[in-house]
């Protein structure tokens, strides 16, 4: 199998899938494609993607008998489906429903949050973070639902992940966010707080930080707050 | 098993799963809470469902044991779990595979189209959609793609529905979108506005309908085109 992705400093949504994989001892084959300005109307990365997927976006999970799968929740239910053994989604149903439920949240919901603080895994911006929490009400609204939402989940499931002891697909999914929280320093409730720090801990989510941290991108588009990358 | 909704007129999320049960047989009690001005940030709505679901948001489905499972997606993938027998995915791996990835993809996306035409069942406003056609390239983007998507899906699979002879998860989650297409007057290649009718005629979709236009309710944040409801 190839997952394709975008830049990983910046492509939130294909962290995601990637994670997954790779914590679960998935194998596969990655392929990078990388952002450019203007990638989503036109530019290479537009027509690499189009020749892989017809929604145009990354992630992208190629399988061996070439089937293109599409949108990080559609691979996440595919892998799961595939891997039953691995137990991506909890075991227990109402689990999973409810794993379910946070993960579709996640992927409809927090869009002032991922307005406002987009994925920039090498940048620190704590002073763009003073100033949403100040200004922008969403922001904490969003910040507030998440850390509720893990606190609760952790206290009912015992940890270290957000049900129980095996790191799963809604793990995988508020990875990014756990990155954010750092990026933007970002204050949440001390057993959240700790979460987040475990979850950019974990060897998985620490191989997609070493990654982007060598990547030396910088795609303008994708910079709303700085003028020029760290230097390398 | 209780499905709370908000007002048919408006609430696409709420009319996916609505219509999927309904188109299944799959038995539930409905239950309405209205949107009034200011629905996401306080008043009754906001209360109501704040007991309801964490998320804070329509649709929740309650079970029989008292879980609530939020958003969309999240019911759908449950309800199928629930069912096998009632083949809500499609029963081919590569064909349920395309249909997640086409759902995660309306899930997260055409975010251009579902801003500039917010769903309004009873609002007939072809103005709006031949001005947004005219100066909006985001909404004419977003249609082509549905529209190569839905005609790929009934070439592939022979129709009537997306994924051939059974109404699954997939139409369900695109019947709004065909209620913009009439509402808008949105245009769309043979084929595809020939699905778009379809879908308008299946019978659980015109329940939802006759109820929205029972509803006689008019939400103003929810109305950006008109200053006012049709005469009772």
């Amino acid at each position: 199998m190839q997952l394709v992705i975008g830049n990983k400093n910046y492509s939130s949504w294909s962290m995601r899938p990637w994670v997954l994989m790779r914590a679960a001892g998935i194998a596969f084959d990655e392929r990078k494609l990388r952002f450019g300005n203007g990638f989503e109307t036109d530019g290479e990365f537009k027509r690499q993607v189009a020749t892989l997927s017809p929604a145009g976006r990354v992630p992208v999970l190629v399988t061996d008998t070439g089937l293109a799968i599409w949108d990080t929740l559609a691979i996440a239910e595919t892998l799961a489906e595939m891997h039953p053994q691995l137990a991506l989604w909890p075991v227990d149903a109402a689990a999973r429903a409810r794993a379910r439920s946070i993960c579709a949240e996640m992927h409809s919901g927090f869009t002032t949050l991922r307005n406002h603080c987009p994925m920039n895994i090498e940048a620190a911006l704590p002073e763009v973070g003073a100033r949403l929490l100040a200004t922008e009400p969403g922001v904490v609204a969003d910040l507030q639902r998440i850390g509720s939402m893990w606190e609760q989940q952790l206290e009912q499931h015992g940890g270290p992940w957000l049900f129980g002891a095996r790191f799963c697909i809604a793990d995988a999914m508020y990875a990014p966010v756990c990155s954010r929280l750092k990026t933007y320093a970002l204050p949440l409730p001390p057993a959240a707080a700790a979460y987040a720090g475990r979850v950019l801990a974990h060897p998985a989510v620490a191989e997609w930080i070493a990654g982007a941290l060598a990547e030396h991108d910088f795609v303008a588009v994708d910079e709303p707050y700085r003028s020029a990358p760290l230097p390398a």
